[in-house]
Protein backbone atom coordinates (compact mmCIF):
# COMPACT_ATOMS: atom_id res chain seq x y z
CA UNK A 1 0.00 0.00 0.00
CA UNK A 2 2.83 2.10 0.42
CA UNK A 3 4.53 2.04 -2.83
CA UNK A 4 0.24 2.95 -3.97
CA UNK A 5 -0.25 6.24 -1.86
CA UNK A 6 3.61 7.33 -2.96
CA UNK A 7 2.91 7.39 -6.22
CA UNK A 8 -0.74 9.03 -6.16
CA UNK A 9 0.92 11.46 -4.21
CA UNK A 10 3.41 11.99 -6.83
CA UNK A 11 0.67 12.36 -9.56
CA UNK A 12 -1.01 14.75 -7.17
CA UNK A 13 1.99 16.96 -6.68
CA UNK A 14 2.93 17.20 -10.09
CA UNK A 15 -0.92 18.39 -10.77
CA UNK A 16 -0.84 21.10 -8.34
CA UNK A 17 3.37 22.57 -9.67
CA UNK A 18 1.85 22.79 -13.10
CA UNK A 19 -1.50 24.08 -11.78
CA UNK A 20 0.82 27.00 -9.85
CA UNK A 21 2.92 27.24 -13.17
CA UNK A 22 -0.48 28.05 -15.46
CA UNK A 23 -1.72 30.40 -12.58
CA UNK A 24 1.58 32.43 -13.08
CA UNK A 25 1.33 32.49 -16.54
CA UNK A 26 -2.22 33.42 -16.44
CA UNK A 27 -1.62 36.36 -13.92
CA UNK A 28 0.95 37.77 -15.67
CA UNK A 29 -1.46 37.80 -18.99
CA UNK A 30 -4.07 39.27 -16.69
CA UNK A 31 -6.37 36.99 -17.70
CA UNK A 32 -8.17 36.12 -14.65
CA UNK A 33 -9.38 31.98 -13.97
CA UNK A 34 -12.29 30.75 -12.29
CA UNK A 35 -12.57 27.09 -12.21
CA UNK A 36 -16.51 26.43 -12.26
CA UNK A 37 -17.73 23.33 -10.03
CA UNK A 38 -21.21 21.65 -9.47
CA UNK A 39 -22.86 18.22 -9.98
CA UNK A 40 -24.27 17.32 -13.28
CA UNK A 41 -27.54 19.10 -14.33
CA UNK A 42 -26.89 21.91 -11.72
CA UNK A 43 -26.94 24.84 -14.85
CA UNK A 44 -23.27 25.35 -14.89
CA UNK A 45 -23.16 26.52 -18.58
CA UNK A 46 -26.87 27.95 -18.52
CA UNK A 47 -25.18 30.24 -15.58
CA UNK A 48 -22.27 31.17 -17.91
CA UNK A 49 -24.41 32.31 -20.83
CA UNK A 50 -26.28 34.47 -18.30
CA UNK A 51 -23.13 36.12 -16.95
CA UNK A 52 -20.98 36.59 -19.41
CA UNK A 53 -22.76 39.20 -21.36
CA UNK A 54 -23.31 41.19 -18.00
CA UNK A 55 -19.13 41.26 -17.70
CA UNK A 56 -17.25 44.51 -18.91
CA UNK A 57 -14.44 41.97 -19.44
CA UNK A 58 -13.32 40.13 -22.23
CA UNK A 59 -14.58 36.75 -21.62
CA UNK A 60 -13.40 32.75 -22.57
CA UNK A 61 -14.80 29.51 -22.15
CA UNK A 62 -12.94 26.40 -21.62
CA UNK A 63 -15.64 23.80 -21.17
CA UNK A 64 -14.67 19.78 -19.39
CA UNK A 65 -16.98 17.23 -20.50
CA UNK A 66 -16.45 13.70 -20.81
CA UNK A 67 -17.97 13.35 -23.95
CA UNK A 68 -19.96 15.53 -25.88
CA UNK A 69 -19.72 19.10 -27.21
CA UNK A 70 -23.10 20.29 -26.77
CA UNK A 71 -22.25 23.06 -23.86
CA UNK A 72 -19.68 24.03 -26.30
CA UNK A 73 -22.13 25.00 -28.93
CA UNK A 74 -24.74 26.51 -26.84
CA UNK A 75 -21.97 28.54 -25.75
CA UNK A 76 -20.76 29.81 -28.93
CA UNK A 77 -24.54 30.13 -30.60
CA UNK A 78 -24.94 32.71 -27.36
CA UNK A 79 -21.80 34.67 -29.14
CA UNK A 80 -19.36 33.29 -26.37
CA UNK A 81 -15.68 32.13 -27.28
CA UNK A 82 -15.35 28.60 -25.81
CA UNK A 83 -13.42 25.53 -26.81
CA UNK A 84 -14.54 21.98 -25.94
CA UNK A 85 -11.66 19.89 -24.03
CA UNK A 86 -12.81 15.90 -23.70
CA UNK A 87 -11.42 13.66 -21.15
CA UNK A 88 -13.00 10.55 -22.32
CA UNK A 89 -14.00 8.81 -18.79
CA UNK A 90 -11.89 10.90 -16.36
CA UNK A 91 -14.10 12.69 -13.73
CA UNK A 92 -12.05 15.90 -13.19
CA UNK A 93 -10.10 18.02 -15.12
CA UNK A 94 -6.23 18.27 -14.40
CA UNK A 95 -3.61 20.96 -15.24
CA UNK A 96 -1.70 19.07 -17.91
CA UNK A 97 -5.35 19.20 -19.88
CA UNK A 98 -5.99 22.91 -19.23
CA UNK A 99 -2.07 23.82 -19.89
CA UNK A 100 -2.38 22.05 -23.23
CA UNK A 101 -5.90 24.12 -23.99
CA UNK A 102 -4.51 27.17 -23.30
CA UNK A 103 -2.00 26.95 -26.29
CA UNK A 104 -5.23 26.71 -28.52
CA UNK A 105 -6.17 29.74 -26.94
CA UNK A 106 -4.89 33.62 -28.23
CA UNK A 107 -6.21 35.14 -24.68
CA UNK A 108 -6.14 38.48 -23.82
CA UNK A 109 -6.77 40.17 -20.69
CA UNK A 110 -10.01 39.13 -19.58
CA UNK A 111 -12.06 36.20 -17.83
CA UNK A 112 -11.03 32.72 -18.05
CA UNK A 113 -14.44 30.08 -17.03
CA UNK A 114 -13.36 26.78 -17.12
CA UNK A 115 -16.03 24.72 -16.48
CA UNK A 116 -15.64 21.14 -15.18
CA UNK A 117 -16.52 17.78 -15.31
CA UNK A 118 -20.32 17.64 -13.96
CA UNK A 119 -19.72 15.86 -10.30
CA UNK A 120 -19.50 17.78 -6.75
CA UNK A 121 -16.49 15.36 -5.26
CA UNK A 122 -13.36 14.94 -7.94
CA UNK A 123 -13.12 18.13 -9.23
CA UNK A 124 -12.69 20.09 -5.87
CA UNK A 125 -9.45 17.96 -5.35
CA UNK A 126 -7.37 19.30 -8.02
CA UNK A 127 -6.29 22.60 -9.20
CA UNK A 128 -6.15 23.82 -12.42
CA UNK A 129 -4.60 27.01 -12.52
CA UNK A 130 -7.21 28.99 -11.19
CA UNK A 131 -7.59 32.20 -9.01
CA UNK A 132 -11.15 31.09 -7.47
CA UNK A 133 -13.51 28.44 -7.83
CA UNK A 134 -17.18 29.33 -8.58
CA UNK A 135 -19.59 26.27 -7.03
CA UNK A 136 -23.05 26.02 -8.66
CA UNK A 137 -25.63 24.57 -6.59
CA UNK A 138 -29.71 24.25 -7.45
CA UNK A 139 -32.28 24.76 -5.39
CA UNK A 140 -34.15 20.84 -6.68
CA UNK A 141 -31.08 19.06 -5.08
CA UNK A 142 -32.15 19.56 -1.41
CA UNK A 143 -30.72 21.79 1.28
CA UNK A 144 -28.40 18.81 2.86
CA UNK A 145 -25.51 19.34 -0.01
CA UNK A 146 -22.93 20.62 2.23
CA UNK A 147 -23.00 18.34 4.96
CA UNK A 148 -22.64 15.49 2.12
CA UNK A 149 -20.37 17.29 0.02
CA UNK A 150 -18.62 19.55 2.17
CA UNK A 151 -15.07 19.74 0.57
CA UNK A 152 -16.50 21.56 -2.53
CA UNK A 153 -18.16 23.93 -0.03
CA UNK A 154 -14.72 24.42 1.80
CA UNK A 155 -13.16 25.47 -1.14
CA UNK A 156 -15.70 27.45 -2.91
CA UNK A 157 -14.86 31.45 -2.77
CA UNK A 158 -18.27 32.41 -4.52
CA UNK A 159 -21.75 30.04 -4.25
CA UNK A 160 -24.15 30.57 -7.21
CA UNK A 161 -27.81 28.66 -5.93
CA UNK A 162 -29.73 27.86 -9.46
CA UNK A 163 -33.26 27.77 -10.46
CA UNK A 164 -34.92 29.77 -7.91
CA UNK A 165 -37.77 29.82 -10.39
CA UNK A 166 -38.36 26.62 -8.66
CA UNK A 167 -38.24 26.89 -5.13
CA UNK A 168 -41.93 27.58 -4.64
CA UNK A 169 -42.61 23.71 -6.26
CA UNK A 170 -39.91 21.26 -4.12
CA UNK A 171 -38.52 21.65 -0.44
CA UNK A 172 -35.66 23.48 -0.06
CA UNK A 173 -34.85 24.83 3.23
CA UNK A 174 -32.19 28.01 2.69
CA UNK A 175 -31.83 28.98 6.32
CA UNK A 176 -30.93 25.08 6.67
CA UNK A 177 -28.54 25.57 3.03
CA UNK A 178 -26.81 28.85 4.58
CA UNK A 179 -25.91 27.47 7.70
CA UNK A 180 -24.37 24.51 6.70
CA UNK A 181 -21.86 26.04 4.35
CA UNK A 182 -21.33 28.64 6.69
CA UNK A 183 -19.92 26.29 9.28
CA UNK A 184 -17.38 25.36 6.02
CA UNK A 185 -16.47 28.41 4.71
CA UNK A 186 -17.61 31.68 6.97
CA UNK A 187 -16.75 34.42 4.44
CA UNK A 188 -18.38 32.97 0.82
CA UNK A 189 -20.81 34.66 -0.54
CA UNK A 190 -24.20 33.15 -2.23
CA UNK A 191 -26.50 34.86 -4.95
CA UNK A 192 -29.73 33.07 -5.59
CA UNK A 193 -30.51 33.68 -9.71
CA UNK A 194 -32.58 31.22 -12.35
CA UNK A 195 -30.87 30.62 -15.18
CA UNK A 196 -34.53 30.45 -16.49
CA UNK A 197 -35.59 34.18 -16.10
CA UNK A 198 -32.30 35.20 -15.78
CA UNK A 199 -32.71 36.87 -12.35
CA UNK A 200 -29.79 37.60 -10.26
CA UNK A 201 -26.58 37.38 -12.75
CA UNK A 202 -25.63 41.22 -12.50
CA UNK A 203 -24.67 40.76 -9.36
CA UNK A 204 -22.53 37.98 -9.39
CA UNK A 205 -21.32 39.44 -13.02
CA UNK A 206 -20.66 42.99 -10.50
CA UNK A 207 -18.72 40.19 -7.70
CA UNK A 208 -16.91 38.68 -10.23
CA UNK A 209 -15.36 42.26 -12.26
CA UNK A 210 -14.50 43.45 -8.06
CA UNK A 211 -12.73 40.18 -7.49
CA UNK A 212 -10.88 40.19 -10.57
CA UNK A 213 -9.33 43.63 -9.77
CA UNK A 214 -8.28 42.24 -6.48
CA UNK A 215 -6.69 39.12 -7.49
CA UNK A 216 -4.81 40.60 -10.38
CA UNK A 217 -3.29 43.30 -8.69
CA UNK A 218 -1.57 41.34 -6.71
CA UNK A 219 -2.77 37.39 -7.38
CA UNK A 220 -1.61 33.67 -5.43
CA UNK A 221 -2.73 30.52 -6.64
CA UNK A 222 -5.95 29.57 -4.84
CA UNK A 223 -5.29 27.11 -1.63
CA UNK B 1 3.70 6.06 -16.36
CA UNK B 2 4.09 2.61 -16.81
CA UNK B 3 4.10 1.61 -13.15
CA UNK B 4 0.96 4.07 -12.51
CA UNK B 5 -1.09 2.14 -14.69
CA UNK B 6 0.09 -1.52 -13.38
CA UNK B 7 -0.87 -0.22 -9.59
CA UNK B 8 -4.13 1.38 -10.57
CA UNK B 9 -5.13 -1.84 -12.45
CA UNK B 10 -3.73 -4.12 -9.35
CA UNK B 11 -6.36 -2.04 -7.26
CA UNK B 12 -8.89 -2.56 -9.77
CA UNK B 13 -8.53 -5.92 -10.12
CA UNK B 14 -8.50 -6.72 -6.52
CA UNK B 15 -11.87 -4.73 -6.22
CA UNK B 16 -13.51 -6.54 -8.88
CA UNK B 17 -12.40 -10.00 -7.34
CA UNK B 18 -13.71 -9.44 -4.09
CA UNK B 19 -16.67 -7.72 -5.55
CA UNK B 20 -17.24 -11.15 -7.21
CA UNK B 21 -16.67 -12.96 -3.70
CA UNK B 22 -19.57 -10.70 -1.82
CA UNK B 23 -21.79 -11.14 -5.06
CA UNK B 24 -21.67 -15.50 -4.82
CA UNK B 25 -22.39 -14.76 -0.72
CA UNK B 26 -25.17 -12.49 -1.85
CA UNK B 27 -26.14 -15.11 -3.94
CA UNK B 28 -26.34 -18.03 -1.39
CA UNK B 29 -28.26 -15.82 0.87
CA UNK B 30 -30.93 -15.68 -1.58
CA UNK B 31 -29.92 -11.83 -1.34
CA UNK B 32 -31.05 -9.87 -4.47
CA UNK B 33 -28.21 -6.77 -3.98
CA UNK B 34 -29.05 -3.36 -5.92
CA UNK B 35 -26.22 -0.68 -6.74
CA UNK B 36 -28.17 2.86 -6.92
CA UNK B 37 -26.20 5.38 -8.94
CA UNK B 38 -27.41 9.13 -9.24
CA UNK B 39 -25.47 12.71 -9.34
CA UNK B 40 -26.09 14.80 -5.73
CA UNK B 41 -29.78 15.54 -5.36
CA UNK B 42 -31.62 13.27 -7.84
CA UNK B 43 -33.32 11.93 -5.30
CA UNK B 44 -31.86 8.54 -4.40
CA UNK B 45 -32.58 8.39 -1.07
CA UNK B 46 -36.18 9.24 -1.60
CA UNK B 47 -36.56 7.06 -3.85
CA UNK B 48 -35.76 3.94 -2.18
CA UNK B 49 -37.85 5.01 0.58
CA UNK B 50 -41.03 5.17 -2.08
CA UNK B 51 -40.12 1.84 -3.23
CA UNK B 52 -39.68 -0.43 -0.53
CA UNK B 53 -43.04 -0.32 1.15
CA UNK B 54 -44.37 -1.19 -2.20
CA UNK B 55 -42.23 -5.02 -2.22
CA UNK B 56 -42.90 -7.86 -1.12
CA UNK B 57 -39.60 -9.34 0.03
CA UNK B 58 -38.03 -7.64 2.98
CA UNK B 59 -35.43 -4.79 1.97
CA UNK B 60 -32.37 -3.22 3.57
CA UNK B 61 -30.52 -0.41 2.62
CA UNK B 62 -26.44 0.41 3.09
CA UNK B 63 -26.70 4.07 2.63
CA UNK B 64 -22.92 5.61 1.48
CA UNK B 65 -21.81 9.66 1.62
CA UNK B 66 -18.88 11.26 1.95
CA UNK B 67 -20.20 12.48 5.44
CA UNK B 68 -22.91 12.37 7.42
CA UNK B 69 -25.69 10.23 8.22
CA UNK B 70 -28.66 12.41 7.23
CA UNK B 71 -30.18 9.76 5.18
CA UNK B 72 -29.39 6.82 7.37
CA UNK B 73 -31.87 8.85 9.34
CA UNK B 74 -34.45 9.17 7.11
CA UNK B 75 -34.79 6.16 5.99
CA UNK B 76 -35.09 4.95 9.75
CA UNK B 77 -38.04 7.20 10.49
CA UNK B 78 -39.63 5.40 7.48
CA UNK B 79 -39.09 2.22 8.93
CA UNK B 80 -36.35 0.63 6.89
CA UNK B 81 -33.36 -1.09 8.02
CA UNK B 82 -30.39 1.05 7.31
CA UNK B 83 -26.98 1.54 8.08
CA UNK B 84 -24.99 4.40 7.26
CA UNK B 85 -21.24 4.25 5.29
CA UNK B 86 -19.21 7.05 5.46
CA UNK B 87 -16.12 7.07 2.47
CA UNK B 88 -14.58 10.35 4.46
CA UNK B 89 -13.55 11.75 0.97
CA UNK B 90 -13.93 9.06 -1.58
CA UNK B 91 -16.08 9.85 -4.18
CA UNK B 92 -17.32 6.38 -4.62
CA UNK B 93 -18.17 2.74 -2.71
CA UNK B 94 -15.87 -0.22 -3.44
CA UNK B 95 -15.63 -3.41 -2.57
CA UNK B 96 -14.14 -3.78 0.85
CA UNK B 97 -16.32 -1.16 2.32
CA UNK B 98 -19.23 -3.14 1.70
CA UNK B 99 -17.94 -6.40 2.46
CA UNK B 100 -17.01 -4.73 5.82
CA UNK B 101 -20.52 -3.39 6.16
CA UNK B 102 -22.25 -6.60 5.04
CA UNK B 103 -20.16 -8.36 7.88
CA UNK B 104 -22.29 -5.82 10.74
CA UNK B 105 -25.92 -7.21 9.36
CA UNK B 106 -27.44 -10.07 9.77
CA UNK B 107 -28.78 -10.29 6.31
CA UNK B 108 -32.03 -12.67 5.40
CA UNK B 109 -33.77 -13.16 2.48
CA UNK B 110 -34.84 -10.41 0.32
CA UNK B 111 -33.21 -7.28 -1.46
CA UNK B 112 -30.27 -4.79 -0.25
CA UNK B 113 -30.11 -1.54 -1.65
CA UNK B 114 -26.63 0.13 -2.07
CA UNK B 115 -27.14 3.53 -2.02
CA UNK B 116 -23.83 4.59 -3.91
CA UNK B 117 -21.92 8.20 -3.25
CA UNK B 118 -23.78 10.90 -5.51
CA UNK B 119 -21.36 11.27 -8.59
CA UNK B 120 -22.88 10.36 -11.99
CA UNK B 121 -19.00 9.32 -13.13
CA UNK B 122 -16.85 7.48 -10.57
CA UNK B 123 -19.26 4.85 -9.08
CA UNK B 124 -20.52 2.98 -12.48
CA UNK B 125 -16.46 2.50 -12.76
CA UNK B 126 -16.42 -0.24 -9.29
CA UNK B 127 -18.40 -3.08 -8.94
CA UNK B 128 -19.15 -3.69 -5.18
CA UNK B 129 -20.88 -7.17 -5.90
CA UNK B 130 -24.29 -5.95 -7.05
CA UNK B 131 -26.67 -8.44 -9.09
CA UNK B 132 -27.82 -4.79 -10.54
CA UNK B 133 -27.62 -1.31 -10.99
CA UNK B 134 -30.33 1.18 -10.80
CA UNK B 135 -29.57 4.76 -12.19
CA UNK B 136 -31.72 7.77 -10.55
CA UNK B 137 -32.01 11.05 -12.96
CA UNK B 138 -34.50 13.70 -12.57
CA UNK B 139 -36.10 15.74 -15.24
CA UNK B 140 -34.38 19.11 -13.80
CA UNK B 141 -31.34 17.95 -14.37
CA UNK B 142 -31.77 18.59 -18.15
CA UNK B 143 -32.38 15.89 -21.46
CA UNK B 144 -28.42 15.90 -22.43
CA UNK B 145 -27.11 13.84 -19.41
CA UNK B 146 -26.67 10.13 -21.63
CA UNK B 147 -24.71 12.32 -23.95
CA UNK B 148 -22.24 13.49 -21.42
CA UNK B 149 -22.08 10.61 -18.83
CA UNK B 150 -22.30 7.60 -21.07
CA UNK B 151 -20.94 4.66 -18.63
CA UNK B 152 -23.63 5.05 -16.26
CA UNK B 153 -26.43 4.76 -18.71
CA UNK B 154 -24.22 1.86 -20.38
CA UNK B 155 -24.31 -0.01 -17.24
CA UNK B 156 -27.89 0.70 -16.48
CA UNK B 157 -30.02 -2.10 -15.89
CA UNK B 158 -32.83 -0.06 -14.78
CA UNK B 159 -33.49 4.10 -15.09
CA UNK B 160 -35.83 6.04 -12.92
CA UNK B 161 -36.56 9.10 -13.90
CA UNK B 162 -37.39 10.96 -10.85
CA UNK B 163 -39.12 14.97 -9.99
CA UNK B 164 -41.97 14.31 -12.86
CA UNK B 165 -44.21 16.23 -10.60
CA UNK B 166 -41.83 19.37 -12.30
CA UNK B 167 -41.43 18.40 -16.17
CA UNK B 168 -44.41 21.15 -16.87
CA UNK B 169 -41.85 23.76 -15.24
CA UNK B 170 -38.23 22.52 -16.93
CA UNK B 171 -37.22 22.12 -20.10
CA UNK B 172 -37.08 18.22 -20.61
CA UNK B 173 -37.02 16.72 -23.63
CA UNK B 174 -37.94 13.53 -22.63
CA UNK B 175 -37.63 11.93 -26.46
CA UNK B 176 -34.05 13.41 -26.51
CA UNK B 177 -33.40 11.71 -23.74
CA UNK B 178 -34.86 8.16 -24.60
CA UNK B 179 -33.11 8.85 -27.68
CA UNK B 180 -29.59 9.27 -26.59
CA UNK B 181 -30.17 6.53 -23.86
CA UNK B 182 -31.34 3.90 -26.04
CA UNK B 183 -28.89 4.45 -28.27
CA UNK B 184 -26.26 3.37 -25.48
CA UNK B 185 -28.08 0.72 -24.09
CA UNK B 186 -31.04 -0.53 -25.70
CA UNK B 187 -32.79 -2.90 -23.72
CA UNK B 188 -32.99 -0.91 -20.03
CA UNK B 189 -36.46 0.26 -19.65
CA UNK B 190 -37.05 3.37 -17.96
CA UNK B 191 -39.37 4.39 -15.16
CA UNK B 192 -40.80 8.23 -14.72
CA UNK B 193 -41.88 8.49 -10.78
CA UNK B 194 -42.26 11.04 -8.61
CA UNK B 195 -40.86 11.59 -4.67
CA UNK B 196 -43.10 14.15 -4.29
CA UNK B 197 -46.26 12.54 -5.13
CA UNK B 198 -45.61 8.64 -5.03
CA UNK B 199 -46.20 8.16 -8.66
CA UNK B 200 -44.87 5.45 -10.48
CA UNK B 201 -43.41 3.41 -7.63
CA UNK B 202 -45.09 0.60 -7.56
CA UNK B 203 -44.38 -0.50 -11.21
CA UNK B 204 -40.49 0.08 -10.18
CA UNK B 205 -41.37 -2.50 -7.26
CA UNK B 206 -42.88 -5.11 -9.90
CA UNK B 207 -39.92 -5.07 -11.98
CA UNK B 208 -37.36 -5.35 -8.89
CA UNK B 209 -39.20 -7.94 -7.93
CA UNK B 210 -39.53 -10.00 -10.93
CA UNK B 211 -36.09 -9.25 -12.20
CA UNK B 212 -34.69 -10.81 -8.69
CA UNK B 213 -36.70 -13.80 -9.16
CA UNK B 214 -34.83 -14.41 -12.55
CA UNK B 215 -31.55 -13.30 -11.00
CA UNK B 216 -31.68 -15.16 -7.98
CA UNK B 217 -32.45 -18.26 -10.00
CA UNK B 218 -29.08 -18.70 -11.67
CA UNK B 219 -27.20 -15.36 -10.87
CA UNK B 220 -24.02 -13.71 -12.47
CA UNK B 221 -21.84 -11.05 -11.79
CA UNK B 222 -23.70 -7.91 -13.54
CA UNK B 223 -20.78 -6.71 -15.83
Amino acid sequence: MGKEIEIMESVYDRNEKLAQETNDMLTKKKVFAINVLGAPGTGKTTCLINIIPNLTSKSYVIEGDIESDIDTQKLKSSGIDAIQINTGGACHLDSPLIAEALNKIDLKEGILFIENIGNLVCPAEFLIGEHIKMLILDVTGGSDKPYKYPLAFEKADIILLNKEDLIEYVDFDLEMFKEAFLKLNKDVPIFLVSGKDGSGFMEVADWLEEKREKVINGSTLKE
